[in-house]
C-alpha cells in the first residue's frame, strides 16, 4: 500500500524521509527553544536541506537544478512530516521568492539571482500581502513609480494600510524582497507588478528607507520570522522589475504583450500556483501524522468496557471513536489521491506550452484542493487531539504543535472561502473571464448574458437523473434501501447531480437578480453562501473521482481494502450532505438512514486494518514516536 | 442588555471586571514570558485575586468566606475574560482542592485547612486523573491501604499507569494533594476515596516517597504547572481520609452510610459538580471574547466590493461572513442563559437539602452544558480566528491564545463524549441507576427490563406531533412554507420531538438487542453514536428553552432584538439537524429550504446590532483592545 501511495515520486519522498528520520530532535525545537533560538535553528535546517539538494530538484538545470517539478512538490509535501516552520520557510525561500524570480523574471534575473536563491545564499521575501489587503491583491497600496530622469523605480508605502505584513523572512533573515506594487510609469498606473528590492545589507541591517519590524509571537510556526516592511521612497534600478510579462524602457515607455490589465495581473499570479499546490499537499501530510498518532493511541489505550471482563475496551473498538477517526482517515486517502492528480496536472501544464484555458482550470483545481485539504487538516488534527484526551494536549505528543502550526493554512496562499468562490466562478464562466478576479458585477452580468449557454437545470440534469436510475433501478423500492449503495457510479452520479444542480441554481439566481434590475453586488452577495457551497460540491466530486480512479488503478492485492476505504469516504461524504439530497428528492428517508447505517458498518470493516492504513502513509518514525504511544505495543 | 445579561450576580462580576480592566499587561504574559516566569506570574496573580476576596466569596462564613455560591461562580466565569491560566489555576486551588476539603471532608479538615486553602497560603492539588485512567475514575490504580498497627494509611502507586498525571499545581507550587485512591482496609477494597497527602515541604522540595515531575509544555495554559505524582508507600495519619461519606476507625473498621459502593462513589463525585459548572461557564465567556474581537474587526475591515464604489465592502456585510459569525453569536446568547439557569439550580440544590434525584438531574444538566459550552468555544474561537485571517494568527490579537488555552476544555472535567453518554443514560433511567456509571451491561439490562415504563415511541410522540400540528396547521401546505417558522412553540415542539424520538429509539434498540441475547456491551456499543446524539438533542432542547424563557423575561426595550437573536439561534439549530427532521417526516423539503432562507434573512436582521450585541457581554476593554481592532473605529 505504501508504495502505491508514494506513487511516481517515491525517490524524492524517500530522500526527504531519510533526512527526517535521522533527525529526531527536529521535533523538540518548536517546543523547547525560545523563539529567537528556534528561528536560527530553522535557518540552519534550511541550509541543511539545501545542501541535501531538496530545493534544487524543482529548478532548471542551467541554474543548478534538476528540472523535476513533480519530485520537488512531492518532496515538499514530505517535508511536512517534519517541523512545519522549516517547511514554511522553505516554501517562502524556494517556492515564493525563487519562484517569483523564475516565473516573473527574465534571463538577467535568473542569471543574477537564481543560483544564489536556490542555494540558500540569497535569502528573500515574498512581499505581497499588506496590512490592508490580503485577499484583494489587486488593490495593494505600495507604489513603484518610474523616475525617467534617473532610470530608477521609487518604491513607497503611502499609508499604514499599505505596510507589507506577515512576510516570511522579513523579521530577520531576508536580504531581498520580491515586492508587489502598483507600477506607475509616466503618471499612469499599470496595476500590480513585482520588483526585486534589497532590504538588508550583509550584516543584517535594514537598508536606508526600509523599516523592518517583527510580527511577534504567533499561534504556531514560530520558527518563521514573519515581519513587516515599510518603504520610504526606496530607489532601485530599472532592471529590478521582473519583466517577463511587462517591460519599461529607459525612456519610460510601458509595454506588455497582454493588453487587458486584469488578464495581465492574473496571468502573473497564475504562475505562482505552485504555492497553493504545495500548501494543500502539506496540509494533507500533517493530517497523516495526526491520524497515525491518534489511531495508534486508540489501538492501545483502554478505558471502560464490559463489566466482568479482565481488560477494559480499546478506544478504537468503540463505535463513537471509530466514527470520529475513520471517516477522516478515509478522506485523507481521498485527498491524497486528489493531490496526486493535481500534481500530475501541474507538471503537465508547466511542462508543455498548454493553453490558457488549461492553466485557468489548473488554478481552480489547485484552489479547490488547497481549500479542502487545509480545512481537512484543521478538522482532523482537532479531532485527533480530542480523541487523545489530556495526553493530546501535551506538546510532547506532537498534536498540539501540529494544530498550532497548521491552523493558518486555511488562510495563507488564499483564504479558503475566497478560493471556493474562485472555483465556482471558473465553472460558471468556463474560465472565460479574467480568472481570479472576484468581481460580482462583471460575473453576475456575464452569467446573465450567457444564460442561454449555461446549463439550464432540467436539460442538464435529466441525463444525470437517468444515470442514477440506471444504477439503482429500484431506488424507490423501500424493501431494499441498500441497493447500489456501494456502487461507484451511484456515488459519482449523486455528487455530479449536486454539483450541476447547485451551479445552475446559482446561475439562475444571478440572472434573475440582474434581470430584475437589482444591484449586481447585492445579487451576488445574496447568493454568496450558495456560490461557495457550489464550489465545494465541485471539489468534493473531483476528490471522489480521483479516489475511484486510484482504486481502479491499484494493484490487485490492495484493491479490496482500498475499495472499503473508498466506500467509507464516498458514503460519509454523501451522509454529510444528505439534507440536501433529501431536500432535492435524490434520497428517500429510508435510503438516507441506510447510508448512515452503512457508514457505521464500514467503520467496523476498516477498523481491523486501521493501523496498517496509517502505517502506509510512510510517516518517518521520529515524527510519530511520541511518549503516549508505547512503541512496544505497536501491533 | 448588558444589565440583563449580567443577571442577579452583577456585583460579583463587576468586581472581577474591575480587576481585569486595571491590568492590561495581564494579556501579555501568556505570550511574552518564558514558561517558568509565566508560572510565577500566574501565582502572583492568584495571590492578588485572593487578596481581592474572589475565592472567599464561595465558601462558608466560618472559614473566612461569604457563602455566596452564585456570586462565586459568576465571578469565576468573569475571570475567564482574563488570562485563562489564572482562571484554571484558581479553579484547581479553590474549586477542586479547597472544594474537595469542603465537600468530602468533615469539621476537623475544615478547621485545619480550609482557611489556609481559601487564603492561598496552602496551595494544593486535585490528584484524581492517572496516566491510565481519566474518564474511568472508578478504575484508578493508586492505593491507600490502612495499617492498623500504626494507625496510618499507606499511599502507593503500584504501576506506571497509576501515576497521577496532568495534575495542576503539582509540577511546582502544590504543597498538599487531595489524592483519589482505592481504599484498602483489612485486606478489603472499598473503592475510590480521597485523602489529603502532603507532597512538598515549605521549601518546595518533594517529601520522602513522593516523586514529582513536570508534564512539560502544552498547547496552551502554560501558566499552570501541570505535573505528575508517584507515591512510594507514603504514610499519612488516619485523619488524612476525607471522611464525610465513609470513615475508618482506629481498629480498622470501615463504615459508610451509603452501602452500595457505586452509589457512594458517585455521591462523592457529585459534590464536585461545581468544576463542570465552572468550566462550561468559562468556555462561554471565552467565546464572548473571541466574538467581540472578530465582530468588531469585521465591522471595520473592508475587502473587495462593488466596482466603481469608492470604498470596499465591510466583511460583516458579506453574507458568508454573517453566516460564519452571527449564528455562533446567537448560540453564545443561548448558552449564556442556559448557564444562568444551571447556576441558579446549582445554588438551589447546594443551598437546601434537596433530593438525590435533584442532585443527579443537576449533575446531568452540568455535564450537558459543559459539553455543549466547551465544544461551542472550540468551534467559535476557530471560526473567529479564520474570520480574522492572518491577523487572527498573531498572538497580539488574542485569538491565538484563546484558542490554545481553551482547547482542553472539551477534555478536562470530563471528556465531552463521555458526558453526553451520561446525560442520555440519566434520561433513560430517570436517574435511578447510580448516576455517572457508564456500565453498558447494567444500563442495557435496566432499560430492557423497564421497557414497559419507557416512552414507547408512538404513544409518547403522538401528543408532540399534535402540538406541532396545532402550531402550524398548514405545515403541509406548500403555498406557505414560512408559516409558524418564528413561533417559539414550533421550535420547542420540533426539538422535543427529536429528543423523545431519539431516546425512545435508543431504548428500543437496547431492548431488542438484549432480548435477542446479544452481548450487552455489543448492544450498547452498536448504539453509542445514537446514545450520544440523543444526549445532545436533550441539551439542545434545554438550551433553546432557557433562551425562550430569557426572551419572555426580558425588559420590554430589549425584548424585540433578543427575540431576533433567539430566532436566529432556534432556526440555525433546526437547520443543522434538518437532515434528521427530513428523514423523520417532520420537515418537508420546501419547509427545510425555507428555514435556510430565513436563517440568512435573520443574519441580515441581526447584522446592524451585532456590535451592540457583543458589547453587551461586558468584556473588560483590556481583553479586547487588540492591535487589529482600531479603537477609534469602534462603532
Amino acid at each position: 500500500m505504501r508504495d502505491y501511495l508514494d506513487g511516481p515520486h517515491k525517490a524524492a519522498r524517500d530522500v526527504v524521509r531519510a533526512g527526517l528520520a535521522a533527525n529526531a530532535e527536529l521535533f523538540e525545537f518548536a517546543v523547547r527553544q525560545p523563539r529567537d533560538e528556534y528561528r536560527e535553528t530553522v535557518l540552519e535546517m534550511l541550509q541543511t536541506i539545501t545542501a541535501q539538494g531538496h530545493p534544487a530538484r524543482g529548478f532548471p538545470k542551467e541554474y543548478g537544478g534538476e528540472g523535476d517539478l513533480g519530485g520537488y512538490i512531492a518532496g515538499f509535501e514530505t517535508l511536512a512530516f517534519g517541523d512545519l516552520s522549516l517547511m514554511v520557510k522553505a516554501g517562502v525561500q524556494f517556492g515564493l521568492f525563487a519562484g517569483a524570480i523564475l516565473h516573473l523574471g527574465t534571463e538577467r534575473h535568473h542569471e543574477a539571482y537564481l543560483a544564489d536563491a536556490i542555494g540558500g545564499r540569497l535569502l528573500g521575501c515574498f512581499a505581497m500581502t499588506e496590512t490592508g489587503h490580503g485577499s484583494n491583491v489587486q488593490a495593494l497600496g505600495t507604489t513603484a513609480t518610474y523616475d525617467a530622469a534617473t532610470g530608477e523605480f521609487v518604491i513607497n508605502t503611502p499609508s499604514a494600510a499599505a505596510r507589507k505584513d506577515y512576510i516570511g523572512n522579513a523579521a530577520r533573515h531576508g536580504r531581498m524582497a520580491a515586492v508587489f506594487a502598483q507600477l506607475v510609469v509616466g503618471g499612469e498606473t499599470h496595476g500590480v507588478h513585482c520588483l526585486l528590492v534589497p532590504i538588508r545589507d550583509e550584516d543584517g541591517t535594514a537598508l536606508p528607507g526600509v523599516t523592518l519590524s517583527d510580527c511577534g509571537p504567533k499561534l504556531g510556526l514560530n520558527g518563521v520570522d514573519n515581519g513587516r516592511i515599510v518603504f520610504d521612497n526606496v530607489r532601485v534600478p530599472r532592471a529590478a522589475l521582473l519583466d517577463r510579462y511587462a517591460q519599461v524602457d529607459a525612456d519610460g515607455n510601458y509595454h506588455s504583450e497582454i493588453e487587458n490589465p486584469d488578464r495581465r495581473f492574473f496571468t502573473m499570479l497564475g504562475t505562482l500556483v505552485q504555492g497553493r499546490v504545495s500548501v494543500g499537499g502539506a496540509a494533507i501530510t500533517a493530517s497523516k501524522v495526526a491520524l497515525e498518532i491518534a489511531v495508534r493511541y486508540a489501538a492501545q489505550r483502554r478505558q471502560f468496557g464490559a463489566p466482568g471482563s479482565n481488560e477494559e475496551t480499546l478506544l478504537l473498538d468503540y463505535r463513537m471513536h471509530q466514527r470520529r477517526l475513520l471517516p477522516l482517515l478515509a478522506r485523507t486517502y481521498a485527498l491524497h489521491f486528489a493531490q496526486g492528480e493535481l500534481v500530475d496536472e501541474f507538471v503537465r501544464v508547466f511542462g508543455d506550452g498548454s493553453s490558457e484555458h488549461d492553466r485557468r482550470a489548473l488554478e481552480a483545481q489547485a484552489a479547490g484542493t488547497k481549500a479542502l485539504g487545509t480545512w481537512h487538516a484543521t478538522e482532523t488534527i482537532q479531532m485527533c487531539r480530542e480523541a487523545c484526551g489530556g495526553a493530546g494536549y501535551l506538546a510532547e505528543n506532537r498534536l498540539a504543535t501540529l494544530k498550532a502550526d497548521t491552523d493558518v493554512f486555511t488562510t495563507f496562499e488564499g483564504d479558503n472561502t475566497v478560493l471556493l468562490q474562485l472555483v465556482a466562478k471558473g465553472l460558471l464562466t468556463d474560465y472565460r473571464e479574467s480568472f481570479g478576479k472576484l468581481d460580482p458585477l462583471g460575473t453576475a452580468r456575464f452569467i446573465a448574458a450567457q444564460a442561454v449557454e449555461i446549463a439550464v437545470e432540467k436539460a442538464a440534469l435529466r441525463p444525470l437523473i437517468d444515470r442514477l436510475r440506471d444504477v439503482v433501478p429500484n431506488r424507490n423500492d423501500p424493501s431494499d434501501p441498500d441497493a447500489g449503495l456501494r456502487d461507484d457510479a451511484y456515488h459519482s452520479g449523486l455528487l455530479r447531480f449536486r454539483e450541476q444542480h447547485m451551479l445552475s441554481g446559482v446561475a439562475r439566481r444571478l440572472k434573475a437578480g440582474i434581470d430584475a434590475g437589482d444591484e449586481a453586488f447585492d445579487v451576488f452577495n445574496r447568493c454568496q453562501d450558495h456560490v461557495i457551497a457550489a464550489g465545494r460540491a465541485h471539489v468534493d466530486r473531483v476528490v471522489l473521482e480521483a479516489f475511484q480512479a486510484a482504486v481502479q488503478g491499484a494493484p490487485e492485492e490492495i484493491q479490496e481494502v482500498l475499495k472499503d476505504v473508498y466506500d467509507l469516504h464516498a458514503l460519509s461524504t454523501i451522509e454529510a450532505e444528505r439534507a440536501w439530497y433529501l431536500e432535492h428528492g435524490r434520497l428517500s428517508p429510508a435510503r438516507s438512514k441506510a447510508i448512515t447505517a452503512l457508514v457505521n458498518e464500514l467503520c467496523g470493516v476498516v477498523r481491523p486494518v486501521a493501523v496498517e492504513l496509517v502505517e502506509a502513509f510512510g510517516v518517518p518514525g521520529a515524527a510519530v514516536e511520541v511518549p503516549m504511544v508505547v512503541p512496544s505495543q505497536h501491533e
